[in-house]
């Protein structure tokens, strides 16, 4: 996985890093702010990968620590608490969606065409670290004014599938369905990839993508038979 | 809600109960093995209720005591700990969807009409409180042994949803598709009403149901106008 370096400080949260990927320990020299972004992102991934396996009550700053191969204290230089690391997970998360969001609305086409490629970009969010640890772990566990601010980001980007499904709807190009149930079945069914996918399996987040976005946009109804108005009705 | 009476332990789970629906408390007298049943029934259920609403772990047996107006050894006498009721609601939801798949395979049809209706009773099931604490709680805080037992109940489930859908496939009334992928991608979007799902709330689950289904089998790609070979396409 390429690593920004030089002198600024790295972009969070980086270039796409497949679920559970080793993170490079990154104590060693060098520019000093690039240096602590990069330790600082080391332990926020470090720690949503723990979590998304062994889910956050279980999981312990030790561990992060153990597994950056640094001490606890060093990490507490970095983040002040357990809390405070699992709203900085999930903000960069739902930062990552809404960014996507953005970038799908700026390149323009039909509101099917940028909610498909919404679609897309979701998929491949929630199958990183981040974006897997909005879903595995979400904001339930912290207290009532962090859970407020993610929650209003959530609505914000349940709020934009909404939008533009029915935009879609007003342009001829999604189907009639009602926009807030419509949302909320996308946002399950894309969601639900991050729960149960395992960066070490066979099947890849594009063609899981593809397979599940494809259920979701044409159905699994078997489209009516393209001959039924001629000779095959004529034969029944 | 009509409650089972008589002398016969009440059948678990009972008539369809609204998510966190106010339990009666049983504490009165009547038929031995009856009270027995409908108690422990109370217990489980109220717990299933306090679980979905605040998590498992913000949840205690003294509050479940509180709720049924009991005090906690009675609480005792029903269930051994908070993992036991836990793992009783869960079993009791998933046991809730398996006789849901049974009954409509029983009843016959295409593998698609048996489709449609094993997803109108897993909205039904995850709506009401031990099917809605399958998705929102699940296996994940139990111990081993437990959590296993309860993974292999819903591999089982995903099994015969995929198993449908290969059916479908095959005798033509479900579209060309992944049948496993198809499957979570249905789970996905079915299972996060129970997340979301608020009892208390405008949406009814047959309405939640009718459109999120509709979505899932219809597709939200707008159908290509039905006059487009006509007139219309001699317009542009």
């Amino acid at each position: 996985m390429p690593e920004p370096r030089g002198g600024r400080p790295a972009p969070r949260p980086g270039p796409r890093a497949a679920a559970g990927a080793p993170v490079a320990s990154p104590w060693q020299p060098g520019g000093r702010e690039a240096q602590r972004a990069l330790k600082r992102d080391a332990v926020l991934r470090t720690a949503a990968q723990l979590f998304n396996e062994k889910g956050y009550a279980a999981s312990t700053l030790e561990e992060v620590a153990e597994r950056l191969g640094v001490s606890k204290p060093t990490v507490y230089y970095y983040v002040d608490s357990k809390d405070a690391i699992l709203y900085e997970c999930v903000k960069t998360g739902l930062e990552m969606l809404q960014q996507a969001v953005r970038e799908v609305d700026a390149a323009g086409g039909s509101a099917y065409q940028k909610l498909l490629a919404a679609m897309h970009a979701y998929v491949d969010i929630v199958t990183q670290d981040f974006g897997m640890c909005v879903i595995r772990v979400g904001e339930d566990p912290l207290p009532p004014a962090a859970r407020q601010k993610l929650r209003r980001m959530k609505a914000g980007l349940d709020h934009e599938f909404r939008e533009l499904i029915r935009q879609g709807i007003a342009e001829g190009s999604i189907a009639d369905c009602d926009p807030k149930l419509a949302a909320f079945t996308l946002a399950g069914a894309l969601s639900w990839i991050g729960r149960w996918y395992d960066p070490g399996g066979a099947l890849d987040p594009a063609g899981i993508a593809a397979a599940c976005i494809g259920v979701l946009t044409r159905g699994l109804a078997a489209p009516p038979a393209p001959a039924a108005t001629g000779r095959r009705r004529a034969a029944r």
